[in-house]
C-alpha cells in the first residue's frame, strides 16, 4: 500500500542480479513493482540492463514502463532495439494512444519501419490515425478503445458488447451511444446498464447532456472541461460530430501537471524540461539562454549607470539605494505579472475591461508603494541621510513600484492578446526590463531633486 | 458542448431580471448553466441577488454552486441565512465529504447549530465523523458515499446493494469488498459484475492488489499515489485496516491544481491565494509581506554599499556593475532552487545524495559562469574599460553565479530536511539574500584587484 522507496543498496543488488542474468531472482524483488517503479530506474541503470529488465517483464507492464520513461530516456532506449522486438515486447499490448505517442516521437522512418511489423492491422490502423493529430490536441489525446453501442438497442445488446471488448477495453465506466451514423447521442454509464433489466430498450436511459469535444480542442480545454464538469472520460467527435475516440482522465491530470510545470519553468527562467537528476550538460543548456538575456539587460543597465556617472560622482550617496530600487522593480514585475499569467491559465481573469484592471492594480501599486516608501522614508530619517537622498529614494521608490505594477499587468494581457505565451513575461524578462527602467526613473529623480537644492 | 461565456450585456439582464423576481425568465436563461458558471456570477452581484438566485435553483445544482465559491465568499454569503434554509436548500442533497468541507470553514456555534438541522441522522453522524479530519489528509478528503460488499457475497447480492444504494452514490465504478469485520480485502469494478452471472461468488472476482490510503496519509501522496497508478477512486482505511470511506479522482484534482499554484505564488512572491479579480485591499495585503522582506534585505544591501563607499569613490567605474552582478546571482539563485523545489514536489530528486548534488549543481553552474563570464570579458574588452574593472567584473560574475548556485541548492534541501515547505527558499527570499551576498563579493573582488594594482 506504501509506495516503493528505492534504496542504494537494492540498486546494487538488482544491477548484480542483472549482471548475472538471473532472471528468477529479478522478478522475485521487483514483484510489486509499478511500471512507474521501474522507470525510476532508468537513471540508475545502464541501457544494456534496462534493456535486459524490460523484456523479462510481461508485456503489459514492459510497455507501461516504456510510455513512463522520459522523452530523452525512451529515445536512447529504442535506438538500438529491433522494431520487430519493439512491436511484440511492447506495443501490441499497449493502448492506441501510448503506442501513438511513442511511435510518433521516431525519426520517420523508424516510424514506417514499426508500423509495418504490426500484425494487428485495427491496431495498426489506429495509431495511423492517431499520429495525424497534434500532440496537445483532443486527438492527440484520445485513445481508441471505448465501447459503442446504437441508440435502438436493449440493455442486454450493450452488454454483449461490453463482453466482446472486454479485452481490449481495459477500464469501462461509460458506453458511448451513436446513431446509425456514428454520431454521437449521449452516454450510459455502467451503473445505469447494471440496474436495468436486460431487455430494456436503452433509448430512454442514455444521458444526452454529454460533454464532448472535437478532435482539434487543445489540451488545455480538454483539462478545463474535464475539471469543470469533474468527468473520469470525455468523448471526442469529428467536425460533423463522429464519435472517434476517447480520453481519460488520467491523461489529463498529466496535462495539468505539464501546463503547471511549464508556468513555474517559465517564471523560474529555465527553458525546458529538465531534472535535478538530468545530466550536467542539459542542465546548463535549459538555464544559460534566461542568463543570457539577464548578461545583457544587465549590460543595458550598466550603460544607463554610465551616464549618469557624472551625478553619481556629485552625489555618491545615491549608489547605495541603486539595488534596492532595482530589486523592488523586480518583485512588484514578477508579481503583478504571474497573477495576471496564473488567472489567463485557469481562466478567472473575470469581466473587467483592461483600463478597469489597469486601474485596479495602479492602486494596488499605490497602496504597496506608500506604505514601502513611507517606511523606507522614516528610515533614512532615522539614519544621517540627507533631506534631498530620503525623499529622492522614496519618491523614486513610489514611482518604481507603480511602473512595475503597470508594466506587469500590460506586457502579459498584451502577448496574450497576439498570441504569445504570456508566462513569457514572467521570469528574467520582467526583472531584466524593470531593472533598467528602474535606474533610469530613480537617477532621472535624484538628479532632479539634487540639482533643485530643495531641502 | 462549448463552455459558457459570461457576457456583460448577459450580466445586466440576469440582474434586471432578479430586481424583478422574474423566476421563469431566469431559469430559462440559466438552464444550461453548470454550478461553476454559477459561481462566477458572485463577483458580479449582490449578495441578495446571489441568494435570490441560489433558491431558485434546484437542490442539487444550489448545493454544488455552494461548493465552487470561494471560501471569502461562501462565508460572506452563507453569513445571514438561517441555519435551517442552509440544510433545506444547500446541505441536504450534498455528498458528506463537500457537507463536511463546507460546515468546517464555519465558527463552532454556526457548525453545531447546522448540525442541528440535520434531520437525516445518518448523513449528521457522517459529517461529523469528517469533521475530525485534517482538511489536508486523506480523512478530510474522503467521502462517506460509497458501495461496500461482503467477500462471501455473489454477484446478485452485489447488484441488490448497488440498487439500494443508488440514489445516495452518484457514480459508482467499484464496489469496496470487506470481511465482516468491515476490513478492506479489495475492490470489484463494475466492469466485472457486469461481465459475470448473478449467481457467480464474488471470492475468485476480487481484486486483492487494491491501493489504499490511511485517513492520516496527507493530501500530496494522496494524489502522488492516484496519479502513479491512474485509479479514478481510492479508499480509505483507518489505523487497522477498516474501510472508512472513499476519494475521487476530481477532488484530487483539485489538490494538484492547488500545490502548482501555491508554489507558483511562493516563487512570484504572493502570499495566499489571491485573484485578479479580487479586491484591492486582499490584493495589496497578498504581495506587501515579500515587499517588506524585499525592502529589508534592500536597506541591508545599501548598508553594504555604504562599507565601500571609499573604494567606489577612487573606483567609481566599479558601480556599473553592481545591479548586473546581482540580478545574475537573483536569476541562478531561483533557477537552482526552482530546480531542486520542483524535484521535491514530485518526488523525482533521485537518488543521488546531497554532495553529489552539491557537487553536480556546482560543475552546471561553473559552465555557466565560465560561458557569461568570457562574454562579459570579451564585452568589456570592446568597450575602453580598464583591464581591472574587466578582470574584476567577470571574476565576480562567475563567483556569484557559483555562490548562488550552491546557495540556491542548499536552502531547499535544508529546509526541507527540517519539515519546513521548500518553497520558501524561492522568490524574493532568495533573491534578497544573493543581493546583499553577491554586493559583498562583487566589491570585495574589486577592491583586492584595484588596490593590488596588477594590470
Amino acid at each position: 500500500m506504501e509506495q516503493t522507496i528505492i534504496t542504494r543498496e537494492f540498486i546494487e543488488l538488482l544491477i548484480d542480479l542483472i549482471d548475472n542474468q538471473d532472471a528468477a531472482q529479478i522478478l522475485e524483488l521487483v514483484k510489486d513493482f509499478h511500471s512507474s517503479d521501474f522507470a525510476a530506474l532508468y537513471d540508475e541503470l545502464e541501457v544494456e540492463q534496462v534493456r535486459y529488465l524490460l523484456f523479462l517483464l510481461d508485456k503489459e507492464t514492459a510497455g507501461d514502463v516504456l510510455v513512463e520513461l522520459e522523452d530523452d530516456e525512451r529515445e536512447e532506449f529504442l535506438e538500438n532495439i529491433p522494431a520487430e522486438e519493439i512491436v511484440e515486447q511492447f506495443i501490441n499490448e499497449m493502448d492506441s494512444d501510448d503506442a501513438a505517442d511513442i511511435i510518433g516521437d521516431l525519426p520517420e522512418h523508424r516510424q514506417e519501419e514499426i508500423l509495418s511489423k504490426i500484425k494487428d492491422l485495427e491496431q495498426a490502423g489506429d495509431i495511423v490515425d492517431l499520429l495525424n493529430y497534434d500532440e496537445d490536441s483532443a486527438g492527440g489525446l484520445m485513445a481508441k478503445e471505448f465501447i459503442r453501442v446504437e441508440e435502438d438497442w436493449n440493455v442486454g445488446h450493450c452488454i454483449e458488447e461490453i463482453r466482446e471488448n472486454a479485452e481490449d477495453v481495459e477500464e469501462i465506466y461509460f458506453v458511448y451511444v451513436t446513431d446509425s451514423d456514428n454520431v454521437l447521442r449521449g452516454i450510459i454509464s455502467l451503473k445505469t446498464l447494471i440496474l436495468n433489466d436486460w431487455n430494456q430498450p436503452i433509448l430512454e436511459l442514455i444521458d444526452r447532456d454529454v460533454k464532448s469535444v472535437k478532435t482539434d480542442a487543445d489540451a488545455e480545454t480538454v483539462a478545463n472541461i474535464m475539471e469543470k464538469y469533474d468527468l473520469v472520460a470525455l468523448p471526442v467527435v469529428d467536425s460533423i460530430g463522429r464519435l472517434v475516440g476517447r480520453i481519460t482522465i488520467d491523461d489529463v491530470v498529466d496535462v495539468i501537471r505539464e501546463a503547471a510545470e511549464k508556468d513555474y519553468q517559465m517564471i523560474s527562467g529555465i527553458t525546458s524540461d529538465v531534472e535535478s537528476s538530468d545530466k550536467i550538460w542539459p542542465l546548463t543548456r535549459a538555464r544559460l539562454p534566461w542568463l543570457l538575456i539577464g548578461l545583457v539587460g544587465g549590460v543595458f543597465g550598466s550603460r544607463v549607470l554610465e551616464l549618469f556617472e557624472g551625478e553619481l560622482g556629485l552625489y555618491p550617496q545615491l549608489i547605495f539605494f541603486i539595488p534596492l530600487i532595482a530589486s523592488m522593480a523586480g518583485n512588484v514585475g514578477i508579481q503583478s505579472s504571474s497573477i495576471i499569467v496564473q488567472g489567463l491559465a485557469s481562466n478567472t481573469l473575470g469581466l473587467e475591461s483592461t483600463p478597469k484592471k489597469l486601474m485596479k492594480e495602479l492602486m494596488v501599486g499605490l497602496m504597496n508603494g506608500i506604505i514601502t516608501a513611507s517606511l523606507l522614508f522614516g528610515y533614512n530619517m532615522l539614519s544621517d541621510s540627507s533631506m534631498d537622498l530620503t525623499v529622492a529614494v522614496s519618491l523614486s521608490l513610489m514611482s518604481v513600484i507603480l511602473f512595475a505594477s503597470l508594466f506587469g499587468t500590460m506586457i502579459p494581457l498584451f502577448l496574450n492578446k497576439v498570441n504569445v505565451d504570456p508566462a513569457l513575461a514572467t521570469g528574467p524578462f520582467i526583472t531584466t526590463i524593470n531593472d533598467i527602467m528602474s535606474a533610469l526613473i530613480y537617477l532621472n529623480i535624484g538628479k532632479i531633486i539634487f540639482e533643485a537644492n530643495l531641502f
